[in-house]
């Protein structure tokens, strides 16, 4: 079968027309600008394409709660053309399939959950470094909801003594994402993050910060195994350095074998590479017409 | 029918013989000694009463993953006559029949959703703030496990800068538990705890703590409602102070109406008083009597 896959982002939205087995037969990527002038080019994607449901990972807050007056709208977000945009509805009346919507780490949590590196995993974690900070959890293969979804980019973390950098979350400014997205290293060090690359403080640094992330979500969510993806993390140096400060973090406390004798195998890259995100909305499109 | 029922604690054990709607109709407690002497009475509590099933709400970590070698061990406790002790091997021998097995704290969530504050929540808090500091989680009615369990009494917390407290926690020193159990408000203040009832200071500190964790942890897990519990949670002072600082540190991000509006109704004590943690254990074993 045919299903549409949409992985909207707060800069560009990636556009995919693929299969329930996870192969992606067209692609585009379409700007994020108004809603106005976006929402008719994304409809256009996928109008005639003979799609069957549509899968949507979304940037957030956004109301996944399908019981919810407001399921279907990204919420409280800074991206103020969007905010409590209906884009569910805005979809489905344009397309009339069932559709999938779920956060966009969510979203890539089932992506590597199905075919990447979580499979198997009871307890999956994505996490995305890149513009911002994002946490995909799923359970037993369903993304993790409640009142609403994690949101676990923003944990306050103990910053490090000599960091004198106030971060940049406009809701928190140190918290996580505030401490250690690419924007927070460009305005701590007066660079791009790429530029950086040689400069062993940086990675050091946000080595820490991720680290300490990870210990909490590990003694939080108990995960069977982490997926670090985003922008910041192609800074591949960064792996080792995260790896043996989460063993600091945890201290013996949590012994498993797992984590202290294999996390090689435990704190990893996306298996999908960057198609994490797009395979997923795949998933939850494919979810959605199962469930309908 | 009957169920038996067992709270293990680091320094006692409850026992109950009770129906599978909840009654408790028989109970004792029982002082936490070496494996040798403690066991034989737990055992003889149980027998004879005509139990169907055994539920387990145990002090950790433990092995609750069903297809791990280690499955049914107390693991890397600091109560060293019980580490690495098979509890669920030793009952099993002696009464014969099936045996629910989780942690003390995933237990009580589990009793509280099943009767008490966090009944119809798909994500179920439950937090005990005592000689340690303990989280149990359960999702869409089951206990939340992964690699292992959470252990989320242990995350890193941020530290007031007034606060010279070292923390007690013999793994991390200031973590969440070291900074705020019981034992670590005593070590800091000189007094036990009920004897700084009128002290504002000590409650606010305390508060702030503990809202600092709320907060990760609503960002993290996204709970419907959170129950507050454990010997220092006695202090009712302490909500209204909490409740306040949760939205402090959570900011403008999470704005449902839920948490600003309602927050007497979403950081709430247990509705089983004393009891959620027995009674969870009784449906600990119910469960394990439906999928034995
Ligand atoms: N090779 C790289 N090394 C370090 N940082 C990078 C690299 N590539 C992108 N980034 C940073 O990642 C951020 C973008 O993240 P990305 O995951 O690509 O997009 P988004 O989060 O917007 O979806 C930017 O702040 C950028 O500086
Ligand atoms: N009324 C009270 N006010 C403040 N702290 C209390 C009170 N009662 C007990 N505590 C503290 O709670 C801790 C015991 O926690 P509790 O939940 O009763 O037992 P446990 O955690 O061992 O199962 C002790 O450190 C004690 O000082
Ligand atoms: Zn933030
Ligand atoms: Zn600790």
């Amino acid at each position: 079968m045919i299903i549409g896959a949409l992985e909207a982002g707060g800069t560009k939205m990636v556009c995919a027309i693929g299969h329930e087995n996870g192969k992606i037969i067209k692609r585009t990527v379409i700007p994020t600008e108004t809603v106005d002038t976006t929402m008719p080019k994304l409809i256009n994607f996928f109008l005639n394409e003979g799609i069957e449901a549509l899968g949507i990972g979304c940037f957030g807050p956004i109301d996944p709660d399908i019981n919810s007056k407001t399921y279907g709208y990204i919420t409280s977000t800074p991206k103020l053309p969007w905010r409590n945009f209906n884009i569910v509805k805005a979809f489905y009346e344009a397309l009339k399939v069932p559709i999938g919507f779920d956060t966009d780490v969510n979203g890539a949590a089932l992506g590597e959950g199905t075919w990447g590196a979580l499979q198997g995993c009871e307890v999956s974690l994505y996490i995305t470094i890149g513009t911002g900070v994002g946490v995909g959890v799923c359970i037993h293969g369903k993304p993790l909801h409640g009142l609403m979804h994690p949101e676990a980019g923003h944990i306050i973390l103990r910053r490090l003594s000599h960091d004198t950098y106030k971060g940049n979350c406009p809701y928190h400014s140190d918290c996580l994402e505030g401490l250690a997205s690419g924007p927070a290293i460009e305005g701590r060090w007066g660079k791009k993050a790429y530029e950086l690359e040689d400069n062993y403080k940086v990675w050091d640094l946000e080595s820490h910060y991720i680290a300490q992330a990870l210990a909490n979500f590990i003694l939080c969510y108990s995960p069977n195994r982490i997926v670090l993806g985003g922008g910041v993390m192609k800074q591949k140096q960064l792996f080792p350095l995260i790896r043996a400060k989460v063993r600091e973090y945890l201290g013996d406390y949590i012994s498993l074998a797992k984590i202290n004798d294999n996390i090689e195998n435990y704190i990893v890259p996306p298996a999908l590479g960057d198609n994490s995100g797009i395979m997923g909305a795949l998933r939850l499109g494919y979810q959605a017409y199962l469930s309908f």
